[in-house]
């Protein structure tokens, strides 16, 4: 008999026919004799709806009242949830956010949880009642008011519950049935990994591959909590989130991943002086523009000297409308600016013990003919920046490069 | 400078662009510097949805999640329109039924207020920000649960408020622009009543005069809560609903409605000795069967009488098999049913000290050759009820012979 945390989206909770097969799976999970918290997403589409609505109602200002009206799809699917479990003969009760509580910060729209109240809830399991919570949610108790955390959230209210409860696992359904070693609708040979890191996944998720909200990682990984990621629509176990410990058998890269949401910057004929990066940089941070690959090229002439970065695509033309209009103070000859380009990642905590793992990546490249814009490392990924064109060529190529072909 | 509810139902503000014209009326009454609290409906059509949906859940057994589900639309207005407030420069927050709290009973899918903490409304009031409030629901403080208080909750939310306020007055909102003399629709002199008493407006809500829950108005007379009924889509002044004594000159008769949702059974020949009545409309009563007129025929022989009665056109057919199924033990010959018929009522406080208003009604009929079926009296309404062929006939004939003809 184990606790657990089951999580179910917004697709596998779209319809009544699907709140049920829902109902259906936290059945058996409660028959085997597990106590089960289960946390909902509100059904696909109607988070967008009600976003759309405070958007057109002409004040973003008032993120608590924002709060108020989108928190509200959450609680509708987890009464329908509650009521399908009962009329399957399960004892179970819906839980909105202030009524656990889950207590969070005051920072509307994006909450982060400070604690959750178990004690009622655990009474419950442990009389055999499912718990159905309303993700996405939680509760400023200092004016009362009811708080989300920012979209992706129900990951972060599963994860968040999981480690309160001490459950032994955190599963959550979603319409991909686990973590691919590279991104298997271009890679045909793409395998499920029957386990992955946290660490990998915090970069898997920030690199594009979006299965898990990168928040519910962190929490997971500070916690301790195990973390399935399986689809609920088949019966395929998914991929195991844990502890390197956990991992007996590590491969040095475990996946392969792409991001085409970068935008190339290039600065040229800066001067090549101190304090020039962070003239640059400095604006852009306070302008809330996310800087992500950054690269100095060397000055030929100890005078003037090239700086490349990236930003998302949406950053791209505002970031480049105030550098140009801080030409003068800067001093660059010219802003070019290039979106036709892919972050190409390859991904993996072995690569902390074994030399040589950036020098295969850039060989393979090189092999194909593809050329290598910016590189950036960290510890356990290496990062290339490259035309988009060549997207496909480079993720297979490397793929079968570091042996990850099924 | 008072203190005003206004209540909008759900075609009030059924989109966006409706709820802004909910806010630029709640925006002049504050301009005016009047303290306000608003309560809203849901979108027309969420409640229904939400109740579809748990209808389809299979399991309508646990009111408890009905409510947690049903609550949530009232929710969502009740954001939406503080924000198209905020937008319009008026400081404005929501409120749901716990955060006030309403207080109510347990008894989910019909709770009744107990009672509503406004210290905190209060304070925000009288520093000029708007309250605005989703109607219809509660909060349980035993268990921690969200109740609604059945349907069309809402006026009853509104009135309730007011009454808890001490509001100057409660404006309800809605898609006619007050109470007339009779169905305009049906009767094309029919007036719109200035004044009209609570006990007047309970015999109008009771009877088929769709404009406000009956027991909001009950609510709104035990209170003295004065209410006014107006549209939300024009600026004319509605009708209000006072206590008697603020209506200096009262008409005899203040209205003419009608109840098509009436069906007849008639027993022939039962026993006439004591008990039958009490056989007869004991089973009905423990079946939830509303029954609303009853007569019974003179006895010709001592021995057999008549009994006939209305239940609702929806209840007619489970009581019609209801009693047909204890023939041998109520021992009446036959039992005939007939649901072309129609209940017109004449209604006024100022019957009661006037004679001759019943003698009137029934000469005005007889007149035009409309033969009355039943006869039921109260102190202040008079009701028959005919063929439903002679209900526009009737309407008409009556409101000119009691003077109501504009």
């Amino acid at each position: 008999m184990a606790r657990l945390v089951m999580k179910f989206g917004g697709t596998s909770v779209a319809d009544l026919e699907r709140i049920g097969n829902v109902a259906r799976r936290v059945k058996a999970e409660a028959d085997a004799g597990h106590q089960v918290a289960v946390v909902v997403s509100a059904m696909a589409g109607e988070t967008n709806k009600l976003v759309g609505w405070v958007r057109d109602s002409g004040a973003l200002a008032d993120l608590r009242e924002y709060d108020a009206v989108v928190s509200s799809g959450e609680n509708v699917t987890a009464g329908l949830t509650a009521l399908a479990l009962q009329s399957l003969g399960v004892p179970a009760r819906s839980w909105q956010g202030w009524q656990i509580p889950v207590v969070t910060d005051a920072a509307h729209g994006s909450a982060r949880i400070q604690r959750i109240e178990t004690t009622e809830l655990e009474r419950r399991l442990g009389e055999g009642q499912v718990a159905v919570v309303a993700g996405f949610q939680g509760f400023e108790p200092e004016r009362g008011r009811i708080t989300t955390l920012g979209r992706g959230g129900s990951d972060t209210s599963a994860v968040a519950l999981a480690a309160a409860l001490g459950a032994e696992r955190c599963d959550i359904y979603t319409d991909v049935d686990g973590v691919y070693t590279s991104d298997p609708r271009i890679v045909t040979r793409a395998q499920k990994l029957e386990k992955i890191t946290y660490e990998e996944m915090l970069e898997m998720a920030s690199l594009g591959a979006k299965v898990l909200q990168t928040r519910s990682v962190e929490m997971a990984m500070k916690h301790g909590v195990r973390v399935q990621v399986r689809t609920s629509f088949g019966e395929a176990p998914g991929t195991l989130v844990v502890d390197e410990d956990e991992i007996v058998e590590q491969a040095v890269v475990s996946g392969v991943t792409y991001s085409r949401d970068e935008a190339k910057i290039t600065l040229i004929g800066v001067p090549d002086k101190p304090g020039v990066a962070a003239a640059i940089f400095g604006p852009l941070a306070e302008a809330a523009i996310n800087v992500d690959m950054i690269v100095q090229s060397v000055s030929e002439d100890g005078e003037r000297t090239d700086m490349t970065f990236t930003v998302t695509k949406a950053d791209q033309a505002r970031a480049a409308d105030l550098l140009n209009g801080r030409q003068d103070a800067l001093g660059f000859a010219e802003l070019r600016a290039n979106a036709d380009v892919v972050k190409v990642s390859v991904i993996g905590v072995g690569m902390r013990s074994h030399a040589g793992v950036a020098q295969k990546m850039f060989q393979t490249l090189a092999e194909k003919g593809i050329n290598i814009q910016v590189i950036s490392t960290s510890e356990i990924k290496v990062s290339v920046l490259i035309e988009e064109a060549y997207t496909e060529l480079a993720l297979r190529s490397l793929h079968t490069a570091y042996g990850l072909d099924a």
